[in-house]
């Protein structure tokens, strides 16, 4: 797709498949504002993520940690040692950047012709 | 998720899955920007849809149809009937909210510790 010549706003749609290829998924925007609220540890996310299993949580942080967006904060000092979880600036940026969208899906959520799930 | 508190925003999560709902997928960012720079008929976008098949590129506008974001627009008086599909005020609205988040993408191609598919 990024191959594809859009004149007007040639880099929309990469940027956006990009974007969307680090927030995509049920748990993602979930993690995102729960760690914009305030750093957290592993077990405290996962109680304000309801519903998630410890594995896929893992998998989730592991993934946002790669694509730049969280930071994985470990004192070895401490036993056991008590890793934390927070945003990088890249990732405050992009949940900077969510808010227009957010505020559209909100809006979307009272105009709908029906409910997706 | 939508019954969890937020309380520092407390319509981000809810309204962001709305719209990820709305706009996730691998066709549907490439359908919008599209159909955002001009009105186009069925066979036209899906040339310019690079890779799409016809069945999944139907789905994809009905779906689109269906949460208010594209209008078609058949003129029954032509034989074949002319259908045009353009974006609705919804979906002008939802191309302008994905603006950021686009542009958040792009500069994290270029700053992104891996590339992820």
């Amino acid at each position: 797709m990024r191959g594809q010549s859009l004149p007007t706003l040639p880099s929309f749609t990469g940027g956006l498949v990009t974007a969307l290829g680090v927030i995509g998924g049920k748990w993602k925007p979930v993690i995102l504002a729960e760690l914009h609220r305030r750093p957290l540890r592993f077990g405290e996310l996962r109680r304000a993520v309801l519903g998630v299993s410890e594995k896929v949580l893992s998998q989730q942080l592991r993934e946002m940690e790669l694509d730049g967006v969280v930071h994985r904060d470990e004192c070895s000092r401490t036993l056991p040692r008590a890793v934390q979880y927070s945003l990088t600036e890249l990732g405050l940026a992009l949940h900077e950047s969510l808010l227009p969208l957010a505020a559209w899906g909100e809006e979307h959520e009272s105009r709908a012709p029906r409910a997706r799930d």
